[in-house]
């Protein structure tokens, strides 16, 4: 069958469903750049008002994985594992996460992005890290994993060429809230890893893509089924994105925290969270012991040491995951306080983020670079108890204009009121099944 | 306030209220070539699901229009009305239409399109005629208006620019069918021509953009709407396009029963419409006399008069009017016959209309040329009794293969039962006031 781009616009503007081959074509020619962007953004607007089926969406993501190389370690003889969060503020759960799990034998092919909008991305707070490259070739992308179970990679130009260009279009024309593209972007780029197992973040909550639950959990369930569908073993959970995760926000803040957990001494929320996942991730990748096993992993060191030589790999200088005090700190520290006691009832992660973006920690645009010293210390966090005048947040920051601008926003981000806030748990829901 | 069109994009994706001044800007942007066609597409595609309020579609609507030149003719002591109809199949209703009325005293100022999809094109019938030129400038334009109440040309370059580039993007992305673009694409159009008053022919059924009478009665209120908020007095009538419009479909074939009605020989159903329409006109325009006056313009040879002298204005040569059998003609002819005996249960415009399009009397793209030779002359229409072996149609062509691969399809638009069918009246309803 031939097709034309506006007849098969029509058809999902329509309600209808899109034939497998159209959809091939629509992916192929778009990538080629024989589609015109218009004509794809059109089709984008109306799949965020009509959605793609089950099959649909499974067409559609093997199409954009296809558009690409599709790496393959079926030479490494341990299982390949990887984890993917949906984004959130001080989200830093694979920097301590999957060194430890790389530590007791799962090979983590980790292919991150970069922060956008209020939250940060993996990928700049590797870089925060003095000479830590994340732009290698599949060549030595293949050799780090072999060596060390782990390598820390942006996306190279020759995968998923078909994901890279929609993404920059759904993000220019309103068309990013729609699951079935979100989940077809993000497991396009999983599956081209060549996995055995996913575990995914999904975030729920003021600071996540997605800020209602049932949202989060459709989102959950249809990747889950992408890649149940595509033979790959994938969890999803649940997690909440209301405060921020930890206690410290933007770059170098969170390689500080993250290698605290390393050692043992983390904040609660951030280990509870990195163990969680990671047994998980050994039992998707079939490796007994448990929490035991990752808590004894961290006590030994190991876990420290597999970030440092993979540090090392990626040529960075692992001098700063010795000593944390030598990351890069704004020069100038500002300071949020508590103007009435009582019990903190919001800690707003949306806020946060937002406030820590525009303070140089993240991004507007795609193009923008990343303050890695600028970043937030958040002293109080939901249900803590204060009195008037305490530390709310300690503040790193590089402008002093930018400050000034900011200040008032980012102390809205928390209430203080007279009894204590009603607190959820930190994972709310596992999915690893396709609900029909 | 300065706007991002990614936000204004969410804010109506999300079903919010765009800003008046925001709509001026996206208008004037995408005009300019500021705004990508990427992002107005997307944009368009948002409208097809959420629509523009009243408020938006008046914004909307002026900025279009004031986006290039808008003519006006306050020098000329008539009352100046035009008509406009949504498009049919053998609707040549505007040729005996204009010059009736310009005979009677109404100035009227005629921009047409062309011919896309399955309807023809006012501009392509006049050009059957030959030397007959619609490409003037605004200078000729109102010279030709003030010496002979009537001009007929195309949509110039300096005017409603936002139209042009919006009218081209929407048919390639799938964005056609939404009330409020349709409505504010024709209204920007006709309010540019500096008009007092204005009657549209909204079409409704098989052969019409609007298939339902509830989407043309909706397209036909919106409009008037628009007309009434702009000062300009307008009057819409839903008119039915089951079934052809007369008996001839094609470009030569539709000015030849154009002369006719203007001789009083017409089909009864044109004829009826053409005199209907020039009531509304009339009494649009301050004009007394009705139908009455209508008749005697046509009997006395004033109104077929009229149409001789703007031919010769535009360049054409009116001894085609004369004696319409000079008009080009199509070298082969073909008949479709009855193939058994009974009544006309259905003779579908929507067919008959593409059929004639791909014989070449249309274009399947806005470069294409059209055949001005080839055409349909319906011998059986709804109602009629026909025996087996009676001719249907008698198609004039050019191409022998065309033909060959188009004659079953064409046939495809009658269907003969043993009852009559039940017929309703050709013009349904009449919109002059905004329903709230």
């Amino acid at each position: 069958m031939t097709y034309t781009a506006v007849e098969l616009i029509e058809t999902k503007r329509d309600g209808e469903k899109l034939p497998p081959d159209a959809i091939e074509w629509l992916i192929a020619s778009y990538t080629d750049g024989v589609l015109p962007d218009y004509q794809m953004a059109a089709m984008a607007m109306a799949i965020v008002f009509k959605g793609l089926d089950g099959d649909e969406l499974a067409t559609w993501t093997a199409a954009m994985l296809n558009s690409g190389e599709v790496l393959d370690f079926s030479d490494i003889p341990l299982a390949k594992i990887d984890k993917h969060s949906t984004g959130g503020v001080g989200d830093k759960i694979s920097i301590p996460l999957v060194p430890l799990v790389a530590a007791c034998g799962v090979a983590v092919p980790m292919i991150s992005g970069r922060g956008l909008g209020h939250t940060g991305g993996t990928l700049d707070k590797l870089e925060s890290i003095p000479g830590f490259t994340t732009r290698i070739d599949t060549g030595r992308f293949h050799e780090i994993l072999a060596r060390h179970n782990l390598v820390l990679a942006g996306q190279s130009d020759t995968m998923i060429p078909a994901d890279r260009k929609l993404y920059a279009l759904r993000d220019a024309t309103g068309t990013v809230p729609s699951v079935p593209l979100i989940a077809s972007s993000i497991m396009s780029k999983k599956l081209a890893e060549g996995l055995d197992g996913l575990l995914l973040d999904v975030k729920t909550g003021s600071g996540a893509t997605m800020r209602r639950l049932e949202d989060s959990r459709r989102l959950a369930e249809t990747m889950v089924g992408i890649g149940i569908d595509n033979g790959v073993e994938t969890v999803a959970l649940i997690t909440s994105m209301e405060q921020p995760l930890g206690n410290e926000v933007g770059n170098s803040n969170e390689i500080r925290e993250s290698v605290a957990v390393l050692r043992g001494e983390g904040p609660a929320d951030v280990t509870e969270v990195t163990l969680s996942f990671g047994e998980v991730m050994l039992e998707l990748a079939g490796i007994d012991g448990g929490r035991d096993r990752l808590e004894e992993t961290i006590a030994s060191g190991a876990a420290l040491q597999k970030l440092i030589d993979v540090t090392r790999a990626h040529g960075g200088d692992p001098i700063v995951l010795e000593d944390t005090s030598l990351l890069e700190t704004a020069p100038y520290e500002g300071v949020i306080t508590a103007e009435s006691g009582g019990y903190v009832t919001r800690c707003d992660a949306f806020t946060i983020g937002v406030g820590a973006r525009r303070l140089g920690a993240g991004r507007e645009r795609q193009e923008d670079d990343v303050d890695h010293g600028v970043g937030v210390s958040l002293r109080a966090k939901l249900g803590d108890q204060v009195t008037e005048g305490d530390p709310l947040a300690i503040v790193h920051y590089r402008d002093e204009a930018r400050w000034a601008g900011e200040r008032d926003r980012l102390a809205s981000a928390w209430s203080i009121g007279s009894e204590p806030p009603v607190t959820t748990d930190l994972i709310l829901e596992r999915v690893d099944h396709t609900v029909t």
